[in-house]
């Protein structure tokens, strides 16, 4: 299953629209041409229409907002939904400031996404529609464990209820629902937490997954946090002894890039609840 | 000849201005450097004449334009014909929607360009003045090849001669020509396609070719397509089993960094028409 | 000494605000989460204050300036300040603009910092008010050397005693001062120049180091300092024959992450003045 979608990106090879911050932006380019797709940045409120009316999916990143970048997701998110498009949220550090925390919610309230992807602390708050949050990282005390996994599902599922999204809490263990199926994967490892924007990276792939599978927007999404959890334990395993966090980076990206439907079915690690 | 032409940027290394798109500004920095010159950055209308100054060449390139860029692109670009200092255009995603397309015609009319290099998309749709873009990567319906050669030859010897530049169309096969005499070069890899900015680090790289040798324009252009297809195949060459594009991104610019004249006339593979 | 620097950013894992240049804010990243800290960037006005306040230190660099990031600047650097967290300043390019002088000079004038790192010509400017330079490197003409050493960190003691800043000039030979005691540092490798934003990722580092070491300034300072130049011979060693600058990038941080408290302390040469 998780194989076909890849497949999927691989023949239709979508075109993405990224409006994301400027941290991890390489990065991200480089992870959708990684698994078969092509990403197109644009961030003006001029182009943003058009460019996402090229395009066949959307990805929206909350790091480094400005009044430019804000108003641009809401044209580009808008015209994608009128199109039919998937789009794809990726709240990073909402609850950091009120300027992430006003613009997440005013894209809840005015876009409609397919995937809202964040780590449990960003989706806690986007849920709870107010609260703060550290940073960038999810909280310490609020992580993703066998013991409160029924919990946080069953908040996730009512939150995947309300937006009629799917939604994706990646971390040590990471949860994806649509409200009704839920995807529990327990891939990837602890070290890419080291690498700064593994979860942006993983958003834009998510927005590339679920335009080349429009149909299958859970499995899909599913897949490409496999895909991505999968990439992390493969890039591991590589590493020599003095390699550290940016030959990791590298090899993450290289691990999506030589990913075959078999090696991604061969290395999921998930169960259906 | 081309062996010469890096000879000149290693020994003047020349500082280049750059106001390019933040998706893949780190590796045009990056590649600069490699091949002996020096990087600015420097996008904001209050300081782009002054840096435009200070720097012997300038590189604008038009992707994730906003209203500052578009500004600076103009004050730098007209500041450096002034000064004499030779000035390069990558029309990114030309096509793709007005901004990129009214911006990439105004700057056709208010600057002069030593240097104007695209892909075959690109290249059409700036000579043509119209037309409609896929993207950022070229149509697949649109490719040079050895069918078609002699009428896209054509066509970009008339656009190189209407702007006085010379016009590099960049893909599977290489043309640069400044109208009278064309450089037909088969150097590069299939994959280069894979790592995002592949061409505006060739863009990067041709401002400081061509400000390195500013009484060979045609040959600069052409010894800097030269060494960037033949950096592709070398870093291909170098390629492990579980090495993907990142880490190919990573080899090519490390390719240019080892180019040695003596290797990039050697590996040159070109024709004169 | 250096090593109890070093273990304390690992231990406390302070996170870090970055109000940064696009070129090399990546790798910006990647080092301060190499070295055991945590980053964000944020650089709207509207969201500056909140995110100083959440961060345990601060981190300003001039480059790629723009309106809203210089505003930004003044606005976190105050609030940091009134919260007597650490603000570093790298002064990119000082000189090479109006925009930067003017900047850096307002900087100084409002933000109190903790402190301050760029190469020889950037300090003498800023602690002159005034002047010109070639671009973002040291000019040629004015580097530290064994015979002006004494000169130099005459005039860096007396900037370290105006500013109350620990003051460290970066090159060839590194000094770091805090106008009373003074550190000669004698790490690091010529090719770090070929990489872009080495220098930045200093600064970020640095700011990674006062944040967790708030007793110890300028032997935090100079811990980082050194920490980088030792990341950068080791780097070096494990380049092989056909490894430029950018495999060179990723195994400087690649030794930050690996750096234990005893290969720096075991890898540092300096002497105190």
């Amino acid at each position: 299953m998780f194989g076909n979608m890849l497949e999927n990106v691989r023949t239709s090879h979508p075109l993405i629209h990224n409006i994301t911050n400027y941290v991890t932006v390489n990065d991200c380019a480089n992870i959708v041409l990684a698994c078969g797709a092509s990403p197109i940045m644009a961030d003006d409120p001029e182009e943003a229409e058009e460019i996402a009316a090229i395009c066949g999916g959307l990805n929206l990143n909350i790091g480094t907002l400005n009044g430019r970048t804000v108003a641009s997701m809401l044209i580009a998110g808008k015209r994608a939904n009128a199109l039919g498009h998937p789009v794809v949220l990726d709240p990073v550090g909402v609850g950091a400031s009120k300027l992430r925390t006003e613009t997440a919610l005013r894209l809840l309230e005015q876009v409609r996404f397919t995937v809202i992807r964040g780590n449990i602390s960003e989706i806690r708050l986007l849920a709870s529609g107010s609260g703060s949050a550290r940073g960038v990282d999810a909280d310490a005390a609020d992580q993703v464990t066998e013991k409160n996994l029924d919990e946080v599902l069953r908040f996730e599922k009512e939150f995947a209820q309300q937006t009629g999204a799917v939604v994706a809490i990646t971390g040590a263990i990471d949860l994806v629902t649509d409200g009704k199926t839920s995807y529990c994967l327990r891939t990837g490892h602890p070290m890419m937490s080291a690498v700064t924007g593994t979860g942006c990276q993983l958003s834009a792939m998510t927005a590339a997954f679920v335009t080349a599978n429009p149909t299958h927007p859970l499995e899909a999404a599913a897949a490409a946090v496999s895909a991505m959890g999968l990439a992390g334990e493969l890039a591991h395993d590589r590493l020599g002894a003095l390699d550290g966090n940016a030959t990791y980076r590298n090899y993450i990206i290289d691990a999506i890039y030589k990913m075959t439907p078999e090696i991604l079915e061969k290395g999921a690690s998930y169960e259906v609840r």
